[in-house]
């Protein structure tokens, strides 16, 4: 009797926009696992509040580091390296068992995900489905009321952990893009945009989908950006 | 008494895979109305079949031309320009009547998708709202069975309509890609991606999610391409 590890993608984080297929997943779960970082509550496990099954089993797979170290040092991929072996080695176990395992990742798991770093260490050794999500992303874009891409628009998704002038140079050459992992990185975020000469086109949306949501031009932001805030710049492509 | 437009996203192809508000709205719509090619079911039609309630209303949008005229004919424009006014102010009107009608969107309405068209012309004149949906190109890359991105990589997503030497560069310089549209464009695209030295890195993913689905190489790929096959490039930036 062999079990799996289904990894199922949240979506944005409105639990109605979640799929039929992961809706039904989680409910019925025996086994529930998902990251967090220590002493949180976990933005996938909140997710799905008041709807895991009597008695489910959560595994609470918690970061030994998140922000605590840079992400250059060695040692930082050294203490992930043994927490998803370790982690990697339980969901098996349990697999191996016959357990159906139900792995929450918030988003699209094969899209910037966590669970990416799990996969690698299953496949070959238990049976692992992966069930796509709402990205994040595309909720943030819904929640400014406008589309990012039309026609034949090119659109880039970065990352504002990049070099400056490598964030500025892909800003002015794309049509529509989106930029993730902003947090401190944000003023760095908004002099690529002046550079890119696109500071005035750009929005900001934090916890799109979900309770709190804000949309705001990003010119106009203070304060400090949570991590998973996401930038927006629309696309202008053809439109008949 | 108000009605609305909602423009439900069904997510890839598999129903399974639309969300839980989409699957409520679809199955609890009184009016329907999609897009579709003269003479065809209609692929979003295609993707509720057997979802609807008995005397839901149907309203088929079809295109009065797709690829009969070429997209650069001004012609071409003025007929798509006409065909969305029209319905813009047909779906106003039941909406005016009270009427909440649903608008299915194959994958994530504001992501390429033709319900753009009706919305521009809609705003402002009637109650709107989209339900953003899994994207076609995560169905996709999810079929790989591989991530699409890690860590920092750049994701870029392109048309194959693009000029050759523009998607050349733009393959060459990002770390991920996704190209759509690619039919008949599929000699060009195997072209380009060989001037950027990733042809044996591309897979080609038709009919994603979808009884039929194929994953392939895309430099083995034969024969013609159907509009909607998606090429990948998958990244392979830093993990532990």
């Amino acid at each position: 009797m062999t079990g799996r590890v289904i990894c199922a993608g949240l979506g944005p984080g409105d639990p109605d926009l979640m799929s039929v297929r992961t809706d039904r997943l989680v409910r019925g779960a025996r086994h529930v696992a998902y990251f967090r970082k220590k002493g949180r509550a976990g933005q996938a496990r909140t997710i799905v509040e008041g709807m895991l099954a009597p008695g489910a089993v959560e595994h609470a797979m918690e970061y030994p580091v998140t922000t605590e170290i840079a992400v250059e040092d060695p040692e930082y991929n050294r203490l992930l390296a043994a927490f998803y072996d370790d982690w990697a080695d339980r969901l098996c176990a349990l697999a191996g068992g016959g357990a159906e395992v139900v792995v929450l990742c918030e988003g699209d798991p094969f899209f910037y995900g966590s669970f990416m770093h799990l996969h690698e260490r299953l496949k070959g050794r238990c049976p692992v489905e992966i069930v796509p999500g709402i990205t994040g992303m595309s909720g943030c874009w819904t929640a400014t009321g406008r589309p990012i891409t039309w026609g034949d628009d090119v659109l880039t998704v970065l990352m504002a952990t990049m070099d400056e002038d490598a964030l500025a140079r892909a800003l002015a050459r794309t049509d529509a893009a989106v930029v993730m992992k902003i947090g401190r990185n944000l003023p760095k975020l908004r002099r690529a945009l002046e550079m890119a000469g696109r500071l005035e086109d750009a929005w900001l949306v934090e916890r799109g989908t979900m309770p709190g949501q804000t949309v705001q031009r990003l010119a106009d932001f203070t304060g400090p950006a949570p991590y998973f805030s996401i930038a927006i710049l629309h696309g202008e492509g053809r439109r008949p």
